[in-house]
């Protein structure tokens, strides 16, 4: 059985999510979402979100945050985000072809926007020659393993509300993010004002599957005709709902992140005793990000693998998961130590 | 456990299919692809198909086609079709949304294109004015229910080659074809000079997952390009890759697809025995089309559920799955008749 | 000087359009549309069709259509129009690619759509897996030369607004028709309930440009964006303007395309007169559709030019603009007959 | 007769093109440049770039640069270009829709791209997880009315040609920057290995109308159909075609140029003549950049308007035209300094 520091995506279906598929393959269910695990589903997410959320399902975190920026801006607005935001580095243009925007990506060191950042862009005087400002999309935690605190998403809110602009949240991690803040997914999303979610399922465990989480209902009313141009219905949905189900239940999603989040501050301490190495961001959530002189990374690649992050100045990033073990952690520190 | 005839996406996950995905949740694998599953599947096609056949994963049908449409064409294109294609009727329009292009949609009454209807649309001389035919896609089950015999897919093929066109096959239901027609995937396909091959996996007993097969590799070298940014490339991909080889295992997808067309016909020939109820296509695969009285219908869904086709003839579509039983085609008998 | 019967977009500007060009080519102007020429022509679509109406200047008759369906439709949205539309067979996929919507062509042998061809479309129950109507283009005059009359639009728009779809008329010769039904733009587009009108200048007699005209002013809001991303905005926008007042003033338009439809009813009665052409559409406008021996028609190519129109059948079209005389007309029938 | 200091399109068409007009506007000619005019205006183009120079015409600049662009890119591309380019921030987002390409807009403070710049995007490994560079967009000259060398650009082509991408050179004001320089169209573009060129006309004297100018023939295989499906396909060609003739006659487009820029100096000077002015940016072509107090600022904008440039700082931007005159810049000093 192979380990890794790759990424939380080379894990695979936490036992919860597996026993939940195994559990809904039993005879015929309406398709495209018309079944009882979809509706079970949409009722765990208002539980967590409050009763007015309204969510979605689709197969991957690019086709959550795309098709939800698709379906509630037009083609002549722009998406303001961080120059490191995944929809601008790592989504293949996907958000100019299908939404055929401007992402308008904002240069900063931490992953971070902040309302200074975003305000000259958004009050400036409107003429159509240049792209309008339809919507501020953050990630939490960022794809620098930062974190916004539950203050700063409101802030962002609250000047995006002020110009008329929408806030969305990429939540590839949201759970990481909640569980390191000890906030809960009320507090940091529903009630700060964020307008829509996408929240992470596949790095925390799930098989496949990524939510779409409408705070304001009536944003989402083109979302299932969005959804389905966008080549994202799925048939058998009752296989992506029932695996939501199951990390909602019994807080499977803030065991899995408060693991993965704990495995890497052991992790992290135990490398950051090694003099060679320097911790070169603050580790917030599930990734460590280390400065790590090149003889040595290669060694601990063979240990265990993880990816370069900026070769240019030896930095590497290492990431655990929900089934990342001390033992393991123990053995790859043993060895490369050796 | 529910049962019904309303479509092969009713069903849930085949047993082989469902234990290849325990099986290949153990431990790490490499993210979009570049794990050992994917690698045994890509060879398993080959197995099938010849080795120059290069495959593919997706999620989902629509994204099967719409995705390999935009990849191997031009936006100023048009892609030749039937009027009953599943890209002409049932994907809200991405087709034109991603791939930019028209469907030239030739009206039919059976779900089949012919040599005759294509050719004045790819003789006509060309100019900028209009779009340039690009691709024919015909769909293999037609959407009808009905068959191209393997010359029929030939002429179709020889066709599109002597005008510069490439040939693609909308094989949502292409097992069901193989099987119903007694050939093979090779003779079917790879022989007929088809160019491109989208492989239904979901309809055939997949949890999700479809394949696209492309048959002249040279085809598919923007695929991966267009596939990230059309949002369908699966992070833990294995996941997709499992079910296929599992499937391709033992003949697996012959075995369910001759299933469900047998099923079809045995159910068939129970309604056409009804004399109210009129058979309204050929039954050759998995669906049965039938003009039924409405009081007779309501009475039939309410025994087992399926959908109208043509309301205003009283038109229904009935199907069958790869776990369709003759208990339950006996019960849904006994029940209607009585 | 070359003349022909080619279309009417081979003459060039009408006298009063050339003098206004040489008009406003006087000094500085503010770009973009904030000069005094078009405040005028604003005002001057006004007096034509009543206060509320919003125009609009773009180059040509193809971002008329598109930039109008555009910025009124959704991508998942179909566009509901005749088979023979321009839209439809004469702008490469323009709508397909800048809209990203499905065309929705109804089959029809004289360019005209019906009430009772739309309304199977318009009235089914909706559903995320087929495009949803959003608007009806028609277009008048048609692609062949006839004439929707003022009852049958508003029957069209009567339709339309029951399902809350807008209409569109597509007017590159809307002169041609409303002075061939004696009737005015106010009571044919205004007073009928058609929402948007794509008014035709170039084939009327401008040197280039044409306007689009919102007579529900709510529905312009989106346009001027979308003419900027559509490439339409045009800097130096007095000279379009300016030839549109000119266009207006006195009814030069008016006077413009009765000569037009006068000089085809003219030659098409001498050909008419002709034993071996067989006139095959009423001829109502500009246009002359005749069927004509292949001898005979090349000899009348010969000595003056026009295309054929459906080859298989010898069907030729023949058309007159602003600039056709009598004396031209009558030298072509001696040459043709002598 | 109103003057401006706003912009070089706030002009008309200078004497020599609305004579062209004039002179084309006789009789019938056919269509969508099939016409003589046209024909001896490709020719024109060949004399001034070379016998393998092919160029199309369009209605304005911003269709110049998107339609070229998306001809000779795929979407799965990026488009390098400066954060301050034409393309990135004055075309509403039209690269984005038409394209579907990301804009890869690098930071500048002068408008310029160098290699070392360009250098980090191009050498990156590629994988499909982010856009691939395809092609580089420099305009000359910039957007802030700084020029590159011809060997600057010639670097830059020989970095492009290196990585296998192409560069294509905005030109809008490409008359100003050659006139400049002492250079020749030949020299600066054919010579240095551009692939690809948007000539300006409106800038320079046009009524309407802009070339692109491919320097390799292979490259424009495409371009008319993206012309036709990008709506800036003109019907009455001859009118763009008859004005670049006028535009290339003796030189005309030279001496535009030479006295636009001669003017720019002029006035410039006399403007770094007041104390309180302070010249921004070096004046190398047409446009002088200013910091002006905001109480003189509006002063002179009453004078002779001009537009804010960057408002935080008081800088503001000064235009002049091919029709600007010594004594209307004398006028307006006096006016200002009194």
């Amino acid at each position: 059985m192979i380990k890794s520091f790759a990424s939380d995506n080379w894990a695979g279906a936490c036992p919860e999510v597996m026993q939940a598929l195994i559990d809904a393959n039993s005879g015929h269910a309406p398709a495209y979402g018309a079944d009882p695990y979809t509706k079970k589903a949409e009722s765990d997410f208002k539980n967590l979100f409050g009763d007015q959320a309204e969510v979605f399902f689709v197969y991957n975190g690019t086709a959550a945050n795309i098709i939800t920026l698709a379906s509630t801006t037009r083609s002549f607005n722009s998406i303001i985000c961080s120059s490191h935001a995944h929809i601008n580095v790592d989504e293949c243009g996907a958000g100019e072809k299908f939404a055929g925007t401007k992402l308008l990506d904002l240069p900063n060191t931490d992953g971070k926007l902040t309302p200074e950042m975003i305000l000259p862009h958004v009050a400036a005087e409107r003429f159509p020659h240049q792209s309008v400002p339809g919507i501020i999309s953050i990630t939490q935690a960022t794809e620098l393993g930062t974190l916004y605190s539950v203050e700063e998403i409101k802030a962002i809110a609250d000047l995006a509300h002020q110009y008329n602009l929408l806030l969305h949240v990429d939540g590839a991690r949201i759970a990481n993010a909640v569980v390191a803040l000890n906030s809960s997914m009320k507090e940091m999303i529903t009630d700060t004002g964020v307008d829509i979610l996408s929240f992470g399922g596949t790095k925390n465990g799930l098989m496949f599957g990524e939510a779409v989480v409408f705070l304001k209902p009536e944003l989402s009313s083109l979302f299932e005709l969005f959804r389905k141009q966008g080549m994202q219905l799925a048939s058998k949905m009752r296989f992506i709902s029932a695996q939501f189900s199951a990390l909602l239940a019994n807080n499977v999603w803030e065991k899995n992140a408060r693991h993965s989040n704990q495995m890497a501050l052991y992790l992290g301490q135990k490398l950051a005793a090694i003099p060679e190495i320097q911790i070169s961001q603050k580790i917030e959530t599930n990734g460590i990000w280390a400065i790590i002189p090149e003889a040595l990374a290669v060694k601990m690649q063979d240990a265990q693998f993880f990816y370069p992050w900026e070769e240019a100045r030896n930095e590497y990033r290492i990431m655990t998961a929900f089934d990342t073990s001390e033992e393991e952690i123990d053995r790859f520190i043993e060895k490369i130590t050796r």
